[in-house]
């Protein structure tokens, strides 16, 4: 199966990074990493990805890997970006995103009234590209799979393993990605986080 | 601080997306991803990383960062990696590594007598160079960190983290990842996997 990566600049690498370390080695997998233009992707965080194809040479996706970015503001200006999404997801038997990349998706048209997530710092975005917004860490709703933020795309692209292979597969790639998650702290919610935790983070993620 | 990610041919992404989302973005990071030679470095499942230098221009690090490879035994052959890590390691405050790394860290002659861990596949050949293997997912030994397979990078970094600046600013860094991990199911660890789990996954991690 073809499965596109989706880059563009100032994205959050670990976004599409998790769910390619999930899905990209399994035998049926064929990836493509692509972007506007072929080449060097600045992220948001100082590393550059390298981008395989430009949009235009990108085979017919039977997946689509939608990342978000800490300036989500920024990349739903991006008119290239948003038009090929728009016209390139409908096509594809499955769309997912990771963070704010289903702001992306929103603003695309492709989340008209549907059930959908993105990171905490986000939902107000995501909400006023009329999307439903669910705070749930991963929803499905038929073809379009969305996920909260940045380290949610790990749990997603599991559970979507487990529905394209089957749960005994799933559970082969978990182990072999040693995920067994034991995070030192219990402060990755705004649920769980104290409230100046979650202030200091609202002041940095402004999107811009 | 400079933070030097090493970067090699055929090694695997998340070892290090994990620390890099982590640490990266702190005001006080100068990231700066080195491989023998700068440009582009095919990773073990088809993604293609930019390595900014070679390791000749790397500049004096306070903390350099080893990924591992599904491909581990090959990697263990890169004698000019080797040789890198022996010559930098010692003169950096502290060297980190995730899942195999540890054994090129060991084959580097940085682990001999020391508690250290790696991916569970791969704790022969960590305790073949010398070490002594811990099954703990993160191993602190004074100036070096180990942690067990790919996705514990996480974990390892939020606890340096943590070390370096701060609890209230690591808990701030989990907020911003979302860091609230919910696999979809148990299989992370060989502790926890089916024994039929296990015996695919140790089919399929030979590391060659």
């Amino acid at each position: 199966m073809n499965v596109v990566f989706v880059l563009y600049d100032q994205m959050t690498a670990l976004d599409i990074i998790g769910p390619y370390e999930v899905l990209a080695g399994h035998p049926q997998v064929r990836p493509c990493f692509a972007a506007a233009k072929a080449g060097g992707i600045s992220c948001d965080n100082g590393l550059t990805l390298h981008a395989d194809v430009g949009f235009e040479e990108v085979p017919s996706p039977e997946l689509v890997i939608v990342p978000g970015s800490s300036r989500w503001g920024r990349a739903l200006e991006d008119e290239t970006l948003i038009a090929w999404l728009a016209a390139t997801c409908p096509t594809a038997e499955r769309t997912v995103s990771v963070c704010t990349g289903s702001t992306l998706l929103a603003k695309a048209g492709l989340l008209n009234g549907r059930p959908a997530t993105t990171h905490w710092a986000a939902r107000d975005d995501l909400a006023a590209y009329g999307a439903i917004v669910r705070t749930e860490r991963v929803v499905v709703d038929q073809d379009v799979i969305t996920c909260a933020g940045v380290s949610a795309g790990i749990d997603m692209a599991l559970t979507l393993a487990a529905d394209l292979w089957g749960e005994p597969t799933a559970k082969t790639i978990q182990l072999a990605l040693e995920y067994d998650p034991r995070p030192p702290f219990d402060s990755g919610s705004p649920d769980k986080a104290a409230p100046e935790t979650v202030a200091t983070a609202k002041a940095l993620l402004t999107g811009v």
